[in-house]
């Protein structure tokens, strides 16, 4: 088995809310080769923290990928800290020069001095060819670990793995045999309406003991993660997997809205196109968030027609036609107004279905009887089928919005699926 | 000097794109009271590959604080690691099975098996209390190091690093007269607008050789965000951080949207609520992320009136009363139209301002005239105020809705400041 460590570089990585979304990446591309990083390492600009993790990390890890710190400014160090670990000397390698002067030149640009580092590579190392930017990667071996060198910037990263680093790490492995037959699998599910625990207890006892599948549950404001992953060989692994698989399906059927990278409003846009309906939204405390989700999917326009935000009181009026003494008889944060809301905001709009929102996200807003995090939703699919449920939910302004424009398309989701069924 | 490690600790943050946001909490909340996170690791949950990170991290930092690996089932072992490096044993502690009797009481709870493991403390610790939920978490020093051991849900881990770790640590710096005096001071300026190469230009000589204070320069799809991070003593930096403030802020002025931890929804709330002026907003590539932003902010009700997002060329007409034949002549994504959205929505939500955006977000929909990633961003301030500008955007689907989200909400912003001085 191959163990793999990322090293991610750069000082905005250690403080400031930035977060290093390149080991993400390398991991999930070295997994489908079968390669496991089992370390993620990040660091300074800082040459002898490089050098001390880069060190560490070469005793634990056969593959060791770094991003980060090869720009053309002086705390871009990587090079340096490279070339003080292994002890072999920086020069400036000839394709690496060529090949950034050509990039540049393209730009209209000629190499500065800080360029003209970027074309310094350790001795013993090859060069990986940059095809979206300037800096040129390399990689090289030291003592058992294979020590890979690429730039932060994240297109040109993954440009360079997926054209470099990839086919050479699965070439190297077939060559030697190792776990390119034992690509790692992982088979995640997402649900949405049952809290963790019961999330979990409803799959006690469906993992054997000594079966080599692990089962995994992460919980975050808007879903429970499910995943089996496992990294058995194909062989064994494919009917034991397909039969977890569809345990889980099983026991959580209702509440796992999408598989995969699939996300729930590419899922809704799926049952609406199938089932050749248009939508309109009426929000008010999501504040534009299902709208912004819904035409997230490229070609949504085909049944996407219009949404509404109606933050105040006269909007609802004005926009859905929400009469006036609804409002001040139950409140604008009622079933009565979510209800209307979804009526008026179909009859307007002439679509299919209409989705409405109305809540309080807080922190301000809320009274005696209507706390913070209540909120109705409500749906309208003609023919006087028209819905509306309430719910409460716990979190800041932000959780809260989330987490309603989650349920409101989830309930559209179960919508879908029973008028399919009928 | 300080210098601190985090560890974060889950499967789940190696693979499968769930990135590790704990550590940048824990870093920042460190860097306010002079501790500096140097080195950041992730390790799956693996008790073998718990206990040899947490040895490295002993070893080259003072302070190790992890997260995560402290739930109720069997996958979840730092406590197992810990006991395991330290040789401290691990037994059940009565006030943390206490405290998690009684918060699981709250809920109607008793614990189960997997939650009285959760009570199991390594001898020689301090229980840190979880005020949120219901594991505790720990803290004890083995040979030069300060190990503290949270939970990985970022509400819990929040608080207690906020109610008991930063106290406590802060105490004992004090005490110890070590770097408290000297907190790491960060000063950030969001820029949008010029690209990072001009930026970068603009601060051409700002710092002089030998300045203890670093500047720094991040790009992401909707800023350049400027940094001038030091941690020389308080008062050494003080006038020399502020007169570099100062010429950041007169090098970008027209730029700068945003200091430290405003946002540019902030920056235009505070500006539309001290002019006394009411927004509506009229989206239709941006699909509702403008009034989702805008209302994102506490208090947004103020303000913000309503917004449509007319998706459809019948939505534009109904909703906003933009002419057909308008449509028809110069096409949706239209200069002329944008403008018509303003002017339409302004008049019909009665409005002191309304914005609006049209464009192609690609992948599909461009013609051989208008290119994906064509917007147009439309103002109306009444009186014949009306303007709409013409931006080209590079980009996927995701980035290019968010670039003309974050380019109307700055030329509303421009428009407003503009206003004001007048």
């Amino acid at each position: 088995m191959s163990i793999a460590e990322t090293i991610a570089i750069g000082s905005e990585l250690l403080v400031g809310g930035r977060s290093d979304s390149n080991s993400l990446f390398v991991a999930d591309a070295l997994a489908a080769i079968g390669i496991e990083v089992r370390f993620k390492t990040i660091v300074g600009d800082d040459q002898s923290d490089i050098a001390g993790v880069l060190t560490t990390a070469c005793r634990r890890a056969k593959i060791v990928i770094m991003t980060g710190g090869l720009g053309p400014t002086v705390d871009d160090c990587t090079r340096e800290a490279v070339a003080s670990v292994t002890g072999f000397r920086l020069a400036r390698r000839k394709e690496a020069f060529e090949s950034m002067r050509a990039r540049l030149a393209q730009w209209g640009r000629t190499p500065n001095r800080g360029q003209l580092r970027q074309a310094l590579i350790p001795s013993h190392a090859v060069v990986v060819p940059n095809p979206v930017g300037s800096a040129p990667g390399f990689m090289l071996t030291w003592r058992n670990a294979r020590m890979i060198s690429l730039p932060g910037v994240p297109s040109e990263m993954q440009a360079m793995m997926q054209q470099s680093v990839i086919p050479y790490l699965a070439d190297r492995l077939n060559r030697s045999k190792q776990a390119c037959s034992h690509p790692i699998t992982r088979v995640t599910f997402h649900t949405w309406g049952l809290p963790e625990s019961d999330v979990d207890s409803k799959l006690q006892g469906l993992i054997q003991k000594r079966t080599p599948i692990a089962l995994g549950l992460l919980a975050s404001p808007t879903e429970v993660l499910v995943s089996l992953t496992t990294r058995a060989h194909r062989s064994i692994k494919g009917a034991v997997l397909r039969s977890l698989e569809e345990g889980v399906r099983t026991r959580l059927r209702e509440w796992i809205y999408a598989e995969g990278q699939d996300t729930l409003e590419e899922v809704v846009g799926r049952l609406l196109q199938r089932q050749k309906l248009t939508i309109a939204v009426a929000e008010s405390c999501t504040g534009g968030l299902i709208g912004y989700r819904l035409t997230q999917v490229p070609g949504s326009s085909a049944y996407v027609d219009r949404g509404a935000l109606c933050y105040s009181n006269q909007a609802k009026t004005d926009m859905l036609a929400v009469p006036a003494r609804l409002i001040e008889q139950y409140g604008a944060v009622s079933r009565e107004v979510a209800a209307a809301m979804a009526t008026g905001m179909r009859a307007r709009a002439g679509v299919s279905v209409a989705l409405s929102v109305t809540g309080i996200a807080g922190p301000g807003g809320a009274t005696e009887t209507k706390p913070v995090g209540l909120v109705f939703i409500g749906l309208d699919g003609g023919n006087d089928d028209v819905t509306a449920k309430e719910f409460r939910f716990h979190g800041d302004r932000s959780v809260i919005r989330q987490r309603a424009a989650q349920a409101a398309l989830d309930l559209l989701r179960r919508w879908l699926i029973a008028r399919g069924e009928a």
